[in-house]
């Protein structure tokens, strides 16, 4: 069975964000003051082969944890369906 | 009210997404051959002030079309939820 995942890869809410900083700060130039708080990271989408939806699980942590997310800096999270 | 948003910025389909293709092919060299189809964009989470969901809705609209996303090579969608 074929499943698609959806993976955002976020910096740690203990460590700086320049970039979402510096995209914050700019909300204001363009006219968008309300908007504060910008965090800024990776969103994956990919495709796994597996039995189940456990062992896509399974499969996608193992992506997250050994290439996908750096566990010093940043945190992930994920969503599973089957297409 | 304070709203958060969930925004996912993804390379068109269209288009190639070569940091996509060579994390695809680094699953095969880490071992999981059953993940492809790679494709990398950016997740931003930001909060918005406004008086209401469509407010929320229309600012963040604006966000992602002047400043967080690029029409001619990505597209965006996004959740907003109440904090």
């Amino acid at each position: 069975m074929k499943f698609k995942a959806e993976i955002d890869v976020m910096p740690l809410e203990a460590l700086l964000d320049p970039q979402g900083k510096a995209v914050t700060s700019s909300m204001k130039t363009i006219g968008l003051p309300e908007i504060s708080g910008v965090r800024i990271g990776r969103h994956v989408r990919l495709f796994v082969e597996a039995a189940d939806h456990q062992e896509a699980d399974s499969m996608v942590q193992d992506a997250c944890k050994k290439l996908l997310a750096n566990a010093i800096m940043e945190s992930y999270t994920y969503s599973i369906e089957k297409v």
